[in-house]
Parts: C-alpha cells; sequence; structure tokens
C-alpha cells in the first residue's frame, strides 16, 4: 500500500482497487499545545483523537449515503481508525466550503460591522481557498469562475449541496442537544464520472456546536454524538 | 454651509438646495510620509493634490455623462477645490467596488496560488466593505443580500455599471499611453428615485497604471491625463 500523502491530522494511501484509504491520526490541529480546529499546524496529540473522529464521519456519512447524497465514502474500520473512499480530485489546490446557521468566527471578524455575535444567518454558504501561507482567503463565484478552479455551475451545485448536507449533520445534532453554529466541507469530482462528492470528513474539528448557549469543544462533541450510537 | 462630515482626503459641505459640496483636500492617504492609496490613514499633506485630484474626476464624471453613464456628478470649481453632487446614500457603511485588469495587489496577496503577478483579468468586479478596522474585507454577493446591505438585483447593477465605466476610464488612459490595472469606485443610491449612481471621486488615488511596463504614481498619472486638457 503506498502512502501518497501525509497530512496534518490524516494520512492517505492508494488501494489496489482504485479507491484511496486515509488513516485517521491522533494528531489535531491547535496552537501552543492549545486545539484549535481553525489553526493550520498540528498543535498535540490526543490518544483516540482520530478513531473519535473517524466514528463521528462513519455516522454523518451513512445517514448521508442513506439520503441518496454523493460522497467518496466507502466504508470504515474504526478498529485500525481507516476509511474507504472513492478517488476524486479536489477544485484546484483544495477549497473549504462553510455553512453558517449563526455569526461566530472569521465571518464575524470580517463582517462584524453588520453583524453581532451568535446572530442567525440562514445556512449561508461561503467558500475559503485552502491556503495556509495566504490564511485562507474567501473567494466568490466570479473569481473561481475566472481562475478556472470552479464553473458557475458547479458553484451552483456545490452551495445546494452544502446546505443539503449542512441540513442534515444539523438536524442530528439537534437530537443530542446540540446547535450546530458553523460547519466546513470539502468536495471533489469524482474520478471518471465528474460528479461533485462530498470528500474528506465530518468530525467534530470541522464544527462550531453548542448546548445550551455553551461552545462545546470537539472531542467533548464527539462523545456527545455517538453516546448510544 | 453646514459640514457634515471631515474625510481623510475630503470633507462634505450640505448646500441650501439638497446637493452637496465636497472639498478636495492636499491631504493624502499613506504611511510613514509615504503617499499609498490603499492606505487607511492620512500620511502627508501635497499641495496642489486635491486640485488634481478634482481635475481629474471632473475629466472623468464628465466623459461618463457624455455617455449618459448616472453618477452623481452636478459640476466643478477647480479654483476652489470643489465638486458639487447630488445626494445618495452609500450601500451600508459604504463598499468599494474594484474592476481589475491585471493580477496585483490585494488580488495577488489572496489569490497568488492561482494567479501571477499582473496576469489579464478580464475586467473582474469585486465588492470589498469599508471597514479600516476590519481591513477592508472581501464579501460576496451572497452575504451582501444576506446581511441587507445590497440586492442581489442591485449586485448584477453594480457590476455591470462598473464593467461600463472601467471600460471608459480604461479607453481614456490608453489614448495617453497608460495601461489600467484596477480601479476602485464608489456607488450609493440616488435619494428620491434610488437609482443606482456612481458617486465619490475618480482621481490617481483610485486606480493603479503602469506606463510601458513602469508603475506610475498618483500624482504623475494625474499630470500624464491632465496635460493637453
Amino acid at each position: 500500500m503506498e502512502r501518497i500523502y501525509t497530512g496534518k491530522t490524516k494520512d492517505v494511501f492508494k488501494l489496489e482497487d482504485g479507491n484511496f484509504l486515509l488513516k485517521f491520526k491522533d494528531d489535531v490541529t491547535g496552537e501552543n499545545g492549545v486545539f484549535d480546529p481553525g489553526a493550520n499546524t498540528v498543535g498535540l496529540t490526543i490518544e483516540g483523537a482520530g478513531q473519535a473522529g473517524l466514528r463521528l464521519t462513519k455516522f454523518f456519512f451513512e445517514k448521508l449515503q442513506e439520503k441518496g447524497i454523493h460522497t467518496h465514502y466507502v466504508d470504515a474500520n474504526i478498529a485500525e481508525a481507516t476509511m474507504t473512499v472513492k478517488p476524486a480530485n479536489v477544485f484546484g489546490k483544495g477549497l473549504e466550503v462553510i455553512c453558517r446557521y449563526r455569526a461566530v468566527g472569521s465571518f464575524l471578524r470580517r463582517y462584524g460591522a453588520y453583524a453581532t455575535d451568535g446572530q442567525e444567518l440562514d445556512a449561508f454558504v461561503e467558500v475559503t481557498i485552502k491556503d495556509d501561507e495566504r490564511e485562507d482567503p474567501p473567494i466568490t463565484s466570479d473569481a473561481l469562475d475566472m481562475l478556472g478552479i470552479l464553473t458557475k455551475e458547479e458553484y451552483a451545485v456545490l452551495k445546494e449541496q452544502t446546505q443539503k448536507i449542512g441540513a442534515v449533520v444539523k438536524a442530528e445534532m439537534a437530537k443530542k442537544g446540540l446547535d450546530l453554529y458553523d460547519i466546513k466541507f470539502e468536495f471533489g469530482r469524482e474520478q471518471g464520472t465528474g460528479t461533485i462528492l462530498l470528500i474528506d470528513e465530518i468530525s467534530g474539528g470541522n464544527m462550531r456546536a453548542y448546548k445550551d448557549g455553551e461552545y462545546i469543544e470537539p472531542l467533548k462533541l464527539e462523545q456527545l454524538m455517538l453516546a448510544g450510537e
């Protein structure tokens, strides 16, 4: 099995049948030893973090599969902390697609002149470029199209899929008393067909959630979501 | 005459007839005594800078008027460095609309992973929020709509007007051997009618231009443009 990529929190291997194997690691992003899902550097290692992230990812991807939403998910092996996925190519060098239900984080840092902390947002979708060096800048549909990253038609699909997937995740979380404030996704084009697929993972580090008005950190969120599953 | 606003480079007075008078000052934006049109602080005072900016503004607004493009321009008094304008309300707390023909400046800082320095862009339009504290963040049409700043329909008008006005400015500059790389505009809604108008000024500080591959600083640009006019 050939390792083709070593990521901050996952390694990627190529399988014989053309699929890929994602190995979830216990490394989490953060700064100065503090877990921060928004950070671009590995901050610390937490035993079991990889498995917990995979368990939640499996949970959500299987819910999406039931609803007929296209994802790269094939299956998962919790004991090995690995997930098998279909081959897909990211848009450009990778985009993050964010769905926002409340004004917090970078949205508030940018648009604080027009929004208050925690203000409700109507499943607002925005796209940022994955570019650590340039601090993941936001980008418009016009710019994505002009730079050859994503066509206008693909953007429309991406936005619709993001809102649909976000709604599934939000509803599952609400069942556990968790209020989803925002969530980030990655998408790609399926190799061969070009179909737009949800890729990567859906774990605590991809979202901000609150319970009774209190922020719930990613590992705690995974525990709450997986209790009884 | 009541002064209703003191800006970094212009003061604004209310006239008896409901129009407004803009007084162009010799203060220019910059940092540490160096003229930088993109800066948010007044850096230095250059004698004649206000008059030169007004002369170029008058030149362009009268060209736009001839072409039937809606602007706030009524007339100008070069000796007094004043311009009379129609009353208009800015969108939200003010937006900047940028038209880009070449990848330089903040576009390149954000999207340098996908564009090379000076690469041609097809009259690309983007909007930033005027917010010194938050470093004038870019904003999408979706966000402008959601935050109640600008409807989708108004965004479409803004984009079309920006490309139309940019083309007029670019063509006039080409006549003087100047190559327009990018330009920023401000728009507002005309009081009473709601018509979208080009407001503010069109001077050297609003644009980046090159001549024979060399960057031309704003005051030099104004001299070159106004020679023989």
